[in-house]
């Protein structure tokens, strides 16, 4: 069982279409589900993956275009029809949080559900911090203001090895501190190593989530080597002199972009609704970055 | 070819489902699309029913729950996506106006769409009148102010009987009037009756969209005899403790009023999630009314 997955939701692009919806994401990490954007109609296709809103905890907005977010008034609504309560926390910026409260005091005001907004820049910051993971923004180039978000893990505990732990007779209330590095020293005061008694922690994994953008060399260096990278390919090459203009990206240029942060693997999407056959996508980006996997709706794709 | 049909887009209630998307319905008369309501997803539901954004004109909102309204805004930006300009009236209460116009201004204030609202009231009164029909507005009982939408075709021309024209020598420029119920005098000063000229006009339709709404004996009578009645069917009679509390109506009480009324057909719809089996609310009203069809997403519905 993988503790860290990505859901798409949508993988389109502004204009819907019956092939893609508008984009969201779910990233599934333990026991809590972080949603980035909630285009039109993503409550729904929470539901078909088979996810329960009552682990939903935070919603993460890239931007404030309709695409990423006008499915947030609906999901708030039903949220709150649940009739148990709850609270959800909302990053955006500071134009994001005016807006969406007005729309949710007028349409799901007298529900018992409570959003609270986190009001983010579009800047490089830290924006959520957990005891498993931390959560950090990368402000791209779109039409307007818009960040990036890069999950990553914090290390985990090592791993005990039982046989020396028994041997060494190390009492159960000192093995939190040698999951964490420590070495125990026995009553009769010899000091055993922390190698002797743990090995390595399972690597810790990290997601970065990129949509919108135009592309920028530099964005590579501010993601780094991620386990999985999605990176917005709303084009191909054959429609590279748009792509700027309109602050989006290339199959080609995600690639790059992949290549040179060293991700290990590459997650396209946010397709133009032009394109009748994906897997243009994957065929441009894959002539300069092995490893894409091809989004779709419906996807589920483990880190580990 | 039927020139007044009813499209089906979401028959569900507030809590969407898999089977059931929130409330929307698209009624096609001659060459314009009027939408009544506009839940989340409409705009899908929309293209799937292969319907034409260019012919829709006018959108009537029942009164301001999410999942009657909250698929406008992403309706409105595709709208506006086309390029190609154009213009809609939204029919609602100047509390939907006002919210409306702040989300629009937001998300969709710089496409190329114009959209303008007709205020209305939760009263009695025709809201829209154009050469071939009039929607006229009925105060309905809900938790908000809310109104049902009354579509009555107007008197159709009569239909020429050819021979005769050709008989009676009638010149092209008078046929239009003739066709209104005139006289035709001939050159020698004979009045030929208008009855030997024509036939009778095709029968004028009228469609009833009542949602949402609480039982009230005097509802039938307001909606009168419809060739369709659309009447809300959220719950059975198991649940009928509910359904006055909170604004609605059983399959039962709906069927009561589509007899009152003297409406030929009845429409079922925005059935609670509750229900897995929605041939429940059919069984139900045929106890009291032979004619009723049962409503799902996608179902095309001619009136003659």
């Amino acid at each position: 069982m993988s503790t860290f997955k990505i859901h798409t939701l949508g993988c389109g692009s502004a204009k819907p279409t019956l092939r893609h919806q508008p984009s969201s994401t779910v990233v599934d990490h333990r026991d809590t589900l972080y949603m980035i954007d909630c285009g039109e109609g993503a409550q729904l296709a929470f539901q078909r993956h088979r996810l329960r809103f009552s682990r939903l905890r935070h919603i993460f907005l890239t931007h404030l275009h309709g695409d990423h977010v006008l499915g947030l008034p609906g999901l708030v609504s039903t949220l709150g029809l649940g009739g148990t309560g709850g609270k959800l926390t909302v990053h955006t910026f500071n134009d994001g949080k005016k807006i969406l409260q007005k729309i949710f005091n007028f349409f799901a005001g007298d529900l018992p559900y409570e959003v609270e907004f986190n009001v983010i820049e579009p800047t490089e910051a830290i924006i959520l911090d957990t005891p498993s993971l931390t959560v950090r923004t990368v402000p791209l180039q779109h039409r307007v203001p818009t960040v990036g978000f890069i999950f990553e893990e914090k290390e985990k505990p090592r791993h005990i090895k039982r046989d020396m732990i028994d041997f060494h007779q190390v009492p159960t209330s000192q093995i939190r501190l040698i999951k964490g590095g420590a070495d125990f020293t026995r009553p009769d005061g010899r000091v055993i190593a922390n190698e002797i008694l743990t090995s390595p922690p399972t690597p810790s994994l990290s997601y970065a989530h990129i949509s919108d953008t135009a592309y920028f060399p530099e964005l590579a260096e501010k993601i780094g080597p991620v386990d999985l990278l999605f990176h917005e390919t709303t084009y191909t090459e054959a429609h590279r002199a748009e792509a700027a203009p309109r602050g989006h990206s290339t199959a080609r240029q995600a690639a790059t972009v992949a290549r040179d942060a060293g991700a290990k693997a590459l997650l396209t999407g946010h397709y133009s609704s032009r394109y009748n056959d994906d897997t243009v996508f994957l065929r441009e980006a894959q002539e300069v970055f092995p490893n894409v996997i091809l989004n779709r709706e419906g996807l589920v794709l483990p880190l580990d």
